[in-house]
């Protein structure tokens, strides 16, 4: 065996000492463009993003019609550190748990249940303030109301990278003239920049994706704009689910069954699956060869491999559809229509589906032509997640790969190999599950499920099936014009030569030309 | 406010009792895609890759050359579940370190430092044990020798999700026929496939980029291959080193100053940081107007900010280059020239760079013609992260973006707009790192940074000038190799035209063909 003589070498024991555990801050404070910090003009809006699709979950959760306001400002006038404010008449949040929503990464309540949200994961706010933290050292500030009968809390609150829990720093009611609600102030280093992956083109295309929700945006740079409601009504609220068996796996059903309140197997795959009825599940036990009394706590390893067998060989419902809620297609159509000026629109929505016992489902816009959608350039791609637009990464999204895979030439497209189709067309994406399976903490682009691949395909196949019927019909107009202005030509001249040759009259020439035209047109037309 | 009437909309207290903290195991469980098992395909590989990537790191530190064996079994004929063996001669692990390592996330001895390493994440191998279990309900099983004065050790492992801690089902001592070293052993669900992303391709590329590596492997459903080892010397070892204050951020600032153990702030600086001298502590001191013997721990805020501005102002040298390793120009080279048979090779190592605060260096292959690479297809791209191979999400990389974002067309490649170059080319490019900004814990894809997009560019410029110089030069003799199929063809109808004309023998028209010959020949060069 070669070792190397040097004297330092490491060895089993040097090692050992510098073996140590890393906290999940720490680890996000390194890797911060996990979450969307990467460069200072990213960190802005990913601040922003947090902030916002908070402010929207807690006011649909609770009912509200939301109004948020957002704003930008200097601070000490400079261009590379800015204040961000958020505020929302939302439902509030109760004292106690303001710290750990706000500074502590990995705590919330979105994380251990099944239903279609905009946040999941419990890291996205509590990172966009250690951020801040991070860059410009002061806390992030919280205002928070949950009732008009009492006071407003206020807070300023810096989260500990080392032990991933929140420290406060000024606790206090305050006056406040908002009924209900929270507000959120960050500090961070920033770059304000206008464009495609700005600040603006978040809260547009949020606007156009929440039709409900009212946004009103302060710029550093210029006077407040609205983003004005369109729609007086709450979106539905999406139906909380449990698992569906399908899809389910080992260890999640071993640890379900060991936790599970159910005194039996069979009352325990009733009533902690979805679309488990009594029945199922007597037919799953059946299959399994295993006794329906069996208490959940004994079922082993080999127990547990012959319920999943046997899951699989039972015909069980797909998940119930009022899990996942689209946009739907006419508001997909007027979004896209509101956003530019095309010459053509479709929109489709498919029924929900599912991935790794996760419902989902997949909706399609597109548009074509006019005079603000290029030529000559790749199509251009909206990309939107439980109603959140995604503005980064989008060569990593299952979107992206979904519209390369799909073959754009027989709809009339033209599409370099392996590359976006080239035209003036907007295609738009929305992907809504109850889990989101994002390709990072960032949550900008989307994994590749097969599944999830499969449902976009489908989707926009039909709006490029109907693409390609409108083009052709263009094309079809076009060849006709051709023909009639070529007839058109044409015929006056043949009228002055048979007038000529057959010394007609006028009126004589007249009625030839007539009568040629309507032959030929109808001829045409045949 | 518009209200929604129905009773079970959440307010603030019904909010609040959802509220909960998320392991970070059960985070990585539900978000397995992250850590590259989102299909049984990638798990075989993310987990071989996993257990090699470690194996060759210990190797390393220890200074011995490594011998990794890697096995894949079907478990009881099954195509749907695997064993995976991976051994190395390695310094093995002192017993108590071994249920951490292995069965707990975010623990390890290579986070919390800055050198060239593999791993660097301490997730890696734990959530693939993690998978292992999940999908098999079975336990990962280690045995490790560190010493050959004593026993091996043996012990079987779960990892407790909700908690993040080991649980040790067996603990033994065994016999052992190694030195020393450390076996894994893995059973999972996957899917065993050849190709592209495969553990084969994954396992040539690591012997490609560490021709000091030997490694055995034993596919599923064929005999045992070699990979050889071709250069019996060890890389050398990375230096570990500090931080470099630029690109240092306030936060991290405030958090060493906190935990130094200097007496002052000039001592704070020289000893905490890459590159600061006593002169240059001094000059930050007197710019940043503090005084050089503050005590560290009176470092608030505003003084922070005065030395962060300081810091910019004070010319200090890049750090060290010893503390990243090339694979070098030579042995970039010979690799692409093993791998495939072209007709034309270049390498470039560029010098080390910065990025916040981490120093990174960047390498660059390429590789043209021949009958392997396709010339209607888009460049085939080999990445590399500290000699790591990267074979996924290739869309999200950084290496992906450079070299499209690279203008190939001049290097006389054809390019459609925004994407890979199209023609009988392979890229390799490789980047080491003290810190390697990965886009996910998979580390598949390295993140945007801008420093890396250029210095990734910069080294493909050169690689295309060459192969521009290359191709041109090719085109010139194509050029001249036609003119003088043109003159070779002609002359001789030339001569016999004369010889019928003027009556010559065959001798003069012999004479007048070469003369004439050789004076176009001449002119031609001319």
């Amino acid at each position: 065996m070669a070792r190397n003589a040097k004297a330092e070498k490491a060895t089993a024991e040097t090692l050992a000492t510098k073996q140590r555990e890393i906290s999940i801050a720490e680890f996000f404070t390194k890797n911060r463009h996990l979450l969307g910090f990467d460069s200072p003009r990213r960190a802005l809006l990913t601040t922003v993003k947090e902030g916002v699709d908070n402010s929207l979950d807690a006011c649909e959760e609770a009912g509200i019609l939301p109004d948020v306001k957002v704003e930008i400002h200097p601070i000490d006038g400079s261009d590379d550190r800015f204040r961000v404010v958020i505020e929302d008449n939302g439902p509030g949040i109760v004292p106690k748990q303001i710290p750990n929503i706000f500074a502590k990464l990995l705590y919330g309540s979105k994380f251990h249940r099944l239903k279609m949200s905009r946040g999941q994961q419990g890291i996205g706010i509590s990172a966009a303030g250690m951020y801040g933290q991070l860059t410009t050292g002061r806390p992030i500030c919280i205002t928070s109301r949950p009732s008009p009968a009492k006071p407003a809390h206020y807070c300023e609150l810096v989260l500990d990278t080392q032990k991933n829990t929140p420290r406060i720093l000024v606790e206090q009611q305050v006056d406040w003239n908002s009924h209900t609600g929270t507000r959120v102030v960050i500090d961070l280093e920033a770059k304000y920049q206008r464009g495609r992956q700005s600040v603006e083109e978040y809260l547009l295309q949020t606007s156009i994706a929440n039709p409900h929700v009212q946004i009103s945006y302060l710029p550093p740079d210029s006077p407040q704009v609205i983003f004005p409601r369109i729609c007086q009504e709450m979106p539905p609220d999406p139906r909380e689910i449990k698992p569906h068996p399908y899809g389910i796996e080992l260890g999640t059903l071993l640890k379900m069954a060991s936790s599970t309140k159910a005194r039996n197997l069979k009352g325990f795959l009733h009533e902690e699956f979805s679309r488990v009825s009594d029945r199922v599940a007597a037919e799953i036990c059946e299959k399994a060869g295993l006794s329906p009394t069996m208490r959940p706590s004994h079922i082993d390893r080999e127990a547990a491999e012959k319920i999943l067998k046997a899951v699989k060989l039972v015909k069980i419902n797909n998940p119930p559809t009022d899990c996942v809620c689209p946009i739907g297609e006419a508001l997909v159509e007027a979004s896209i229509r509101k956003m530019l000026g095309a010459e053509f629109y479709t929109a489709v929505t498919r029924s929900p589906s599912v991935y790794r016992g996760n419902p989902f489902l997949v909706e399609a816009g597109l548009a074509w032509g006019g005079k603000e959608l290029d030529a000559d350039k790749p199509a251009r791609v909206v990309r939107l997640a439980n109603r959140v637009p995604l503005l980064h990464q989008q060569g990593a999204c299952v979107i992206t790969k979904a519209i390369t895979a799909t073959s754009w030439k027989g709809y009339g497209l033209q599409q370099p190999a392996g590359s976006l189709p080239v035209g003036p067309v907007l295609i738009l994406v929305h992907v809504a599950s109850v889990w989101v399976p994002f390709t990072s903490e960032s949550k900008e682009a989307i994994a590749h499920y097969p599944e999830i691949v499969k449902e976009i395909r489908l989707a926009l196949q039909e709006c490029g099936r109907r693409l390609g019927l409108h083009l052709r019909r263009k094309k079809r107009v076009a060849e006709e014009d051709r023909k009639r202005s070529y007839i058109e030509k044409y015929i006056p001249h043949i009228g002055i030569a048979l007038k000529e040759i057959l010394t007609l009259s006028d009126s004589q020439e007249e009625k030839v030309v007539a009568t040629l035209t309507d032959m030929l047109e109808r001829s045409r037309k045949g």
